[in-house]
């Protein structure tokens, strides 16, 4: 495994205005980008602090994921991603020593990311993978 | 505010020996240090990956914090935390801006640090503020 940095935290939350204008107007952060995910069913506002972003995620049907996590959980923190190089061999490596993973290959993510999913029955909560296609 | 980065992710864990273990043994990462903060209740193992430190945290009685966290909401993902300078006149901005605060003043935290809780019902999770008393 080759993990360098957390590259960002996925935050579900209920309104995405309300949400950003806590991160701009209460901690002072300049939004990073928005983005929709149409496969996800998410509206995404990142905001960046250090190595890592900040993942505000607002679902735009009661029927997509980050609906169902609230809808469980509460709004609130939903996954973890490391930023990783060689995904797809480091997934081959993760399930050879018998880790649990949502997705045995890389799909497309948010901000362009390529990106894979460990099982929280594994890791201890959903742990994200991923890796800039633009750095291989 | 004058954020730097995120300072490390807590997450709430059952058994911290096979927690430790998913850390060191799949994903291949050097065991940080770990501590019981007395106080708080918990056993903590740290992972350091890039500028942020991964906090397992396994409650060492059944009514602390963790294990009340664990009962309502299974294992995962339990607080953020963004680095600081100057965390109480951070704490003090943001009252002063309607921010709920669980901590009005920095109190001793793991690994060394000060450290304050903003309330969930502003920031959407349980965010934590902290600062190195050594950097002061």
């Amino acid at each position: 495994m080759n993990i360098s940095h957390v590259e960002h935290i996925g935050v579900a939350v209920k309104n995405l205005e309300e949400a950003i204008s806590f991160w701009k107007e209460k901690l002072g952060i300049d939004l990073y980008k928005t983005e929709e995910v149409a496969e996800q069913k998410v509206r995404i506002a990142f905001f960046k602090i250090g190595q890592t972003k900040i993942e505000l995620l607002e679902s735009t049907t009661p029927d997509g994921p980050i609906a169902k996590f609230i809808e469980k959980n509460g709004p609130g923190i939903q996954h973890v991603a490391l930023a990783v190089t060689d995904l797809q061999g480091n997934l081959d490596e993760l399930a050879g020593k018998g880790v649990s993973l949502i997705d045995k290959s890389p799909r497309k993510g948010a901000d362009g990311l390529d990106i894979a999913f460990v099982h929280p029955k594994s890791a201890g909560f959903l742990l994200e993978l991923c890796e800039d296609p633009k750095l291989k």
